[in-house]
């Protein structure tokens, strides 16, 4: 069956800046007959793909079920039709990213397919904080987890025992509800001092940060947030000062 | 004092498959005059720096603290003596990349630094598997950590609530290490029959997957791991059927 059909790639287009793509998927934009991508995905990673037809499928983080089906449906066709397919997904495909409904689809009509990883957005947000999301005595976990609902609400709650369970917890998505987040995280025993850093729209030129505590985060302090944005919780993310760091490095 | 030095990236190399690099990381090492680059780094990686001059400072799992601190005074020479110095990282530097240490001694040195973010191993191995760590239903949340140890040792036992609280957990290092993890986490309550997946140099040519349950690995079934490799941990795992995949794709 599958000498009748193309390939397809699912492919990271990481968090933002064009130029934290791969140089497999850009080889691969290069290469491709289709591009199906979504709409958070900066355009001039889209126009790289130079002799392709392009597909935008729509904002990731508003899709809803028929739309999903209709992704799936549309990239078993293009595959039917075209040599080199790509999916083009924002960050990495595996993390968030909704990959395994497209794989289900894939694998049902019989397409090979291979995953090219991305750079995730909690990972760009940690390089424009310019701090390490684990560290020595510091922390030696990081949970990454979504979160829709507070405490109470009915709905599945198994990521708040993700955040507390780790060092250092990072929330994509949900950020519109950082207040209750935060009143989540308190109730289930997060210490309420536990710094906060927002980092919206991570590697892209108008990236902006916020900081304060979970307290804080839980009172409103935090009234306005941009997405997309991650919300970053931890120690590391405690302000250092320059004293402290010249202790550290010995001088 | 900063117009005096060079500028410092601390730059993430991937996973290890040259071609996973960001197109960022790859234009900075072709402009760097020095590069301080990690043993594991890819040869083709480290040759892009065509102009610079090319500072090999070990592995990174088996650095000693005294090796750090050559590395810290090492960088903080080059960028009084150069404009451009890349300091290459495997995977992200961000992510168990020891990246604190280097950042104290570039603040208190005060030197101006970035960081560029890369594709961490766990993405890597996801996309070696075609598997996404989280998933819906299955998992929303998923833990990234090191392990050094099992219970009882005395030492840092945070690794094990991490991934315990989360959906998937992925353990970097410390696979030499397999079977004691797996009895600590059975310990700390997680299912026995929980799917593992170990992925063995992820995005290499001679990468190699093997697949047990935690029940397994504690007994000892996998005998031999090669190095580097992640742990997988969790049902986003398990083998699927095609006649499931079929169903689910609603064929």
């Amino acid at each position: 069956v599958n000498g009748l059909h193309g390939t397809v790639w699912l492919v990271g287009a990481g968090p933002g800046a064009p130029d934290l793509l791969t140089l497999r998927a850009a080889r691969l934009l290069q290469e491709a007959d289709v591009v199906l991508y979504d709409a958070l995905v900066h355009p001039e990673i889209v126009a790289l793909a130079g002799n392709a037809r392009k597909i935008s499928v729509g904002k990731r983080s508003g899709r809803i079920s028929t739309e999903q089906r209709f992704i799936d449906r549309a990239l078993v066709e293009a595959a039917r039709h075209h040599a080199r397919v790509v999916r083009l997904k924002g960050g990495d495909p595996m993390l968030f990213g909704r990959a395994q409904e497209e794989i289900d689809a894939l694998e049902a009509a019989g397409i090979e397919y291979h995953v090219v990883p991305g750079v995730t957005a909690a990972l760009a947000a940690a390089a424009e904080l310019r701090t390490p999301l684990t560290s020595r005595g510091l922390s030696r976990s990081v949970a990454f987890a979504t979160a829709r609902s507070g405490r109470g609400t009915g709905e599945d709650d198994g990521w708040v025992d993700a955040i507390v369970g780790a060092d250092t917890g990072i929330l994509y998505m949900g950020v519109e509800h950082a207040a209750r987040i935060a009143v989540s995280l308190i109730a289930a025993g997060k210490a309420a001092l536990t710094p906060v850093a927002i980092v919206e729209r991570a590697s892209h030129p108008d990236s902006r940060t916020l900081r304060c505590t979970l307290a804080g985060l839980a009172r409103g302090e935090i009234a306005e947030i941009a997405t997309p944005a991650v919300l970053c919780i931890g120690e590391v993310f405690a302000k250092r000062d320059a004293e402290a760091l010249q202790i550290a490095a010995g001088l």
